[in-house]
């Protein structure tokens, strides 16, 4: 299945609830921050998580998770997510994600600055057994058509 | 002092992250959210504490917080966040904060419905110490000014 | 200091995600800790709360929280959370809790430190539709007896 | 079974703050339960990371993450964290770790379920400007001793 590059954004401020004692983002909320990109990326294709499990008992679980972490954000940063979808298959959507602290100089020019990679394996289960099941046929067509 | 109703909202979307097992947001996470609104008041007033605690070495610290939950939030919920000074010292404020759901009909119109409500305490501290002392004057009349 | 009957003793200890940027454990998480505690307390009292569930559909929810912050934990710490029933009626329960740092000086004896207080109410309500229910008696009966 | 000669075991339960609205242990929160492992294991090796940090300025801080979802945990479970170095060099370790949930029977024996399995690696770098640095050489040495 050949993917085109549908890419998503969606930004974000870090607040003190995310950082830790080392000055900075938690690492572990980097996933957090990822699953809001796949959540607004969701959304912006038309799809509900909460509408998806009540018609169809169907929801998206994480199976997968690899980050590789370069530079910390911190409090009152704003972080970028980004979406792109790297593989499917009638399961599983392995999506590639970056976090990017964007940066304003006041005159209206922003620069950007990566922090993290990640790369995020979802599939989709039955919400009661978890077993897998196909990703419903109308949600896999909304999500790999740009 | 005497005080305007300076009211400030702030809107959060539930995500997975913020649930719990009882199927609603997690008790706990409301002071987050509590906490994204007065961050963002604190913003929207022309304050930015890491710029505060690097320029002056003062941080707000939270010293009381009190919570009445009457009606829970659900993953993919809108919750706008409320913010009123309701009492100034000059080392302390407290605030009234609501959270309230808000749901769209899809025809433009919305409707709230209050989910809790709560009362939190900050006192201005020295980030190294954490000792009491004054909040910076030209601060606190930002904050006081309608 | 007067005996408390139904006064139960919880140890946690402090790690990296709990802390926050200002170097301390933020302060939500003290909610968190008290619910370990009630959790433990419960348990230690025969109740499992997933036990309780499965069955009679009764969870335990929190209605109330209050929480007056003095001095923070910190990275390492261990800080004992202690569980008191102080008012208790069919449907609900107040608790009071306390949080404080336990110092080792490595010859056996043990220091502590007040950190921070809350009461916190519990109400028995039906795990689907939130309504309030009685506590089964048994429970209550158990929670009650010292 | 082949012995792993740095083989650390600690174990957790799992309450109400780790779980989501899928009825199970939030994935992100294995980052948190994996990171308590090494924290333990750190500790019982005689390292402790606020006084690595006051004494010599270091601190140890997550590069990669890698983590395979199984089987979910669930409210009340105990999970069984496990630490294994897999690799070391003089600025960084590979740790491997698995999370497993031990079931009691009630007669005195336990089962084992396998959940999760992860690959993290931590560097060495200075507290304030987060640039690599030896691992302390007494450190590495009670890290890789059996």
């Amino acid at each position: 299945m050949s993917l085109d590059p549908i890419r998503f954004r969606w930004r974000i401020r870090v607040y003190w609830e995310d950082t830790d004692a080392g000055g900075v983002v938690f690492y572990a909320n980097y996933l957090k921050f990822f699953e809001r990109g796949r959540t607004e990326w969701l959304r912006a294709s038309g799809i509900s998580q909460s509408a998806l499990r009540e018609e169809t008992g169907a929801v998206f679980v994480v199976t997968d998770t690899s980050v590789q972490y370069r530079l910390p954000a911190r409090l009152d940063d704003v972080v970028e997510v980004t979406v792109v979808v790297a593989e499917a298959s009638k399961a599983r959507l392995t999506i590639d994600q970056t976090a990017t602290r964007i940066s304003a100089d006041g005159q209206g020019n922003e620069s950007a600055t990566p922090l993290c990679h990640g790369r995020i394996t979802i599939a989709c289960v039955d919400a009661d057994t978890f077993r897998p099941r196909r990703i419903p046929s109308d949600i896999l067509e909304k999500l790999l058509t740009p």
